[in-house]
């Protein structure tokens, strides 16, 4: 039978194969997970992808949301779902079954996370939402915070936000308006309008916990003046009962592209001037706080990027293999030769195979970094885990923006396999495409990434933790050299590295010369090409574990895919790597042309 | 005030700068056209567009269409702006007036679609559909359907439609089931379904012209069997007036990604064995007839690409302008800065001068083409024509393709300036994303229109209309050689060219070997490079043009437009020429993986 949302296959080789997944039971903490239970765990996710979520996804994105006297009413639809998802702990994989979790290493979440995600995200966001709220409590709030929250979150029985635009106030959080004084009881009075608040307004949970930024009266100006708080829509009293509702009031919901059901609030806190809230660690130190969750709120979006691009693969595979149209190129002048499927045709294929070699690159890629969290976890010294915390944080930007980038992109790619029932709405494609594109906006929009990997992120350390990346791929290169078939394929990965090391240098270098603009004016194109070389540099390792177990394999199936494994390495390392070249060498010109241009001349 | 829609100053510059419309006036068929007089033509076109259909595309999209007992209802709005646009010859701009035209020469069409497409594409095309179906009658009619027919389609007092497709012929028109039996009358009985037709059932003509692709009992399998009839929704007495409805009956219409109030019909021809038609030119010859307007329909496509660029860009620069966030990167470090307009920001600059470049670029490219029609027109002799309109054909699939990717592409980018409000419905550019995507879909995907490119273009009297492509750029590389300050971007523009030339010589000859499909399986980077390379020739065409001008320039605008056409070569040929090297080296080495791979690794 045909599969859907994702590759079981080759979830399983970046697992097992690459990742080594199922020895994680060597560690205590995971000693119940062998492989076999590993296998159940994804199987239940997925079933629960295709049997509750798969099947509302297009009749949610329909149906939309209702907003009455300022609440929010999602799909019916969604109800049945997020119940069964909340009450299994689907929306804190990873955190302590006691808490509302399952206890599972963050690189096992990767597989449930595409099947339930790929199935219907939005439905999903809603369960999981809480969990970035209750990880900012565990780790900032008091002990009495913990006790009143943190199960509440981790399980879904109340849903979480993070509340930071701002009409005025979107990139540039430090600009925000919304106030905050203290109360003689400890709490603050918070004043202020907020928008864009995803999940900010439903009915799914009895209560919502919204964390804040504001800015105490008397506070420094910009973000070294923030201060978060945690404003629950209900009052939760002392003892843990809900109390009165407190002053948070949603004023509209926003009408977009796509994600029709997730909600999008503005919210005006304190507009009778009763909206409470609690400080969440300490006065004017907010950002921290939420650059904490951002982080893994930028991972997540990252994922919704290549969630979408898998989603997408996996229709385009199946109608091209369904679809019979036009006969085989070969058979072009034969007039009795029989339509065929158009997975036949050469540029179906290049389509398709465009769609895999991202896909399963961004499969990769997205699995290494979770599995550096579990090593995080793991690790035998401090060292060790800053390591692995700072190459996650190099890597955060490429997810976010090169996965977001690549999912809109291959959507659309889907869509042309499908022709003109990619455009039509009966059809899965169109919606993949237009909730995809989000993804490229929120949580900060790429071109906000690209500033954040070339300004921050390539010099830490003094560059050490890029260095550490570059090894990284040099391991891959040189034991890519050393299987036979892959010598060529090892050498270009291996140019390439070496040329986006160069250019980083340069890129480093400029950002601190009196040309520093020039350089953030190329940021986007340097974060593409660290994407397309991790990418290639994924599918290498793919192709060197692989080729060695083509001839060993008997059945045809098997032997296909590892075959299949280094073709589509081939395939990208030749068809998209001297792309990637050409964006490197573009970069090391550095042309100052979009600085040096009159203001009038973009449109008078 | 900011100009919306098109840069005018811009379509000056192609106009009387880039190609001297102004000289037109020295063919008598255009003794009346001066400069002043097309200037006011083109600021009534731009004023129809500002006043009657700017204000109702929003509108129009969110309310859609009606379908309510096999009629189709467009948005109310739309009845007016038709009303006018019909009355006027908007319809039908280079057509004769005494036949509801404006008679202008092709070149001068385009700056007036412009300005009507970019305000309301979807209500334009109503008007402007009857164009291709009246074209057909007139090039292959009788003389008796010219005197019923042509008139009434372009003065679009009658809609016209092209009707191939079927569920099971869709690029594979060959395969269609559609029948046509001789009558004893003259007359032909149509029986079939179509799907997909545009504009096939609507409420604002009172009839409806549909030249239908049907094979006659008895006639040849594929293509060659194919003939055309025209099929009216209400049956046209020999006296002209309005007879009993024809057996035409619009079973359904799709919901649709975007283009919300363009009707995408089912049409049931024949459901009651009532429906009739009359042949249009021979027996079997349907496609040569529909290939012809397919071309038309195929650059106006393009053109619809080029526009949503157009559109998406003076939002933009409008937006960036006008948005204040943040502070400007020299002051970051200072606390006391105010925020700015985020046009000061290198990475939306450099997001601006995308735009500009590619759809400066574009509007050459396409007002060239459109040029080269007069200039077959008004070819002073058969070789003349024959050589122009030869170059049309094998820059059709270039326009059709490269312009529709880009107009998508660039409205993503037109998303990503507006950052959130790019994804929210209240702002314009998640509709113009929308409604562009179905350009690289409909008149032939645009994997068919590489496939065009590389199969039948490329080869036109054995590469000789290539070579005169190649020409014409090297005269433009010549020139730039001569102007100081250009030298080097000549030299880039004429090494990618260059490459572009052994890249065509190695597809073609890789065409007709035994690796044919690999050529195919490349098809797709080659019409992308060639699109690039036609780009760089246009933006440096224009910088020799605009460089000399400079220093003469009094006004600061005049001067920093003239600078920005430099600028803006330089921002191409440095940034994005370096990457079209690398996608002409994958070319190159024309890697079969994509066809070697087996099925099986696309999803099992």
């Amino acid at each position: 039978m045909a599969q859907v949302i994702a590759d079981r296959r080759d979830i399983e080789f970046v697992l097992y194969e690459q990742l080594e997944a199922d020895k994680i039971n060597k560690h205590k903490e995971y000693s119940d997970l062998d492989k076999k239970s590993l296998d159940l765990i994804i199987t239940e996710a997925r079933n629960l992808a295709l049997k509750e979520l798969l099947p509302i996804n297009a009749e949610a994105d329909k149906t939309g949301l209702r907003f009455e006297n300022n609440q929010v009413f999602v799909p019916e639809v969604f109800h049945k779902p997020f119940r069964i998802l909340a009450e299994d702990g689907w929306g804190s994989v990873t955190e302590d079954p006691d808490l509302g979790g399952q206890g599972l290493p963050t690189l096992i979440m990767q597989p449930i996370i595409e099947y339930l995600m790929g199935a219907c995200g939005v439905c999903l966001g809603y369960v999981t939402m809480g969990h970035g709220t209750g990880k900012m409590i565990e780790l900032f709030g008091t002990d009495k915070q913990k006790e009143l929250y943190l199960k509440n979150l981790y399980s879904a029985k109340w849903g979480g936000t993070m509340v930071l635009t701002e009409a005025e106030a979107g990139s540039d959080v430090g600009n925000l308006s919304t106030t905050a004084r203290k109360n003689d009881d400890g709490t603050y009075s918070i004043t202020g309008n907020k928008i864009f608040i995803t999940y900010g307004e439903h009915d799914l949970t009895e209560n919502i916990i919204h964390p804040v930024l504001a800015r105490i009266e008397g506070a420094p100006a910009g973000t070294a003046g923030i201060s978060i708080f945690i404003v629950p829509k209900i009052w939760v009293n002392d003892d843990g009962s809900l109390g009165e509702p407190n002053d948070v009031v949603c004023t509209g919901i926003e009408e977009k592209m796509g994600i029709h059901a997730s909600s999008t609030c503005s919210l005006a806190f304190g507009g009778k001037g009763q909206c409470r809230g609690y400080l969440l660690g300490e006065e004017n130190k907010g950002m921290k706080v939420m650059f904490l969750m951002m982080n893994e709120a930028r991972l997540n979006v990252g994922f919704q990027g290549f969630s979408a691009a898998s989603v997408a693969y996996m229709y385009a595979c199946n109608y091209a293999k369904e679809r019979i149209q036009g006969r085989a190129l070969e058979d072009s002048a034969n007039k009795d030769a029989k339509p065929v499927a158009i997975i036949n045709h050469p540029d179906v294929r290049r389509n398709l195979l465009t769609m895999k070699a991202y896909t399963d690159g961004m499969r990769s890629f997205i699995y290494y970094v979770a599995d550096l969290f579990d090593k995080e976890e793991l690790a035998e010294s401090p060292e060790e885990a800053d390591r692995f915390n700072k190459l996650i944080q190099l890597y955060t930007p490429v997810i976010k923006a090169y996965c977001t980038d690549k999912g809109f992109e291959l959507a659309s790619t889907g869509i042309q396999v499908y022709g003109g029932y990619g455009y039509i709405s009966e059809y899965p494609m169109e919606q993949i495409l237009r909730d995809a594109k989000i993804g490229s906006i929120y949580e900060g929009t790429n071109g906000i990434q690209a500033m954040d990997l070339i300004g921050r992120k390539l010099g830490m350390d003094k560059g050490a933790i890029f260095m550490s990346f570059m090894g990284e791929v040099a391991k891959t290169v040189a034991q890519a050299k050393a299987v036979p078939g892959l010598e060529d394929m090892a050498a270009k990965v291996e140019a390439a590295c070496n040329r986006l090391g160069e250019t980083a240098m340069h890129l480093g270098k400029t950002a601190v010369s009196p040309q520093f603009k020039a350089a953030f004016a190329h940021s986007t194109h340097f974060l593409e090409a660290m994407g397309d070389v991790i990418m290639a540099w994924m599918l290498l390792w793919r192709a060197v574990i692989s080729a060695p177990k083509i001839e060993k394999q008997k059945k045809a199936v098997e032997k296909e895919y590892y075959e299949g494994q280094v073709k589509t390495a081939e395939f990208f390392i030749f068809n998209m790597l001297p792309v990637t070249m050409g964006k490197m060498d573009s970069i090391t010109i550095t042309n100052p042309a979009a600085l040096e241009i009159a203001d009038s001349c973009f449109g008078g």
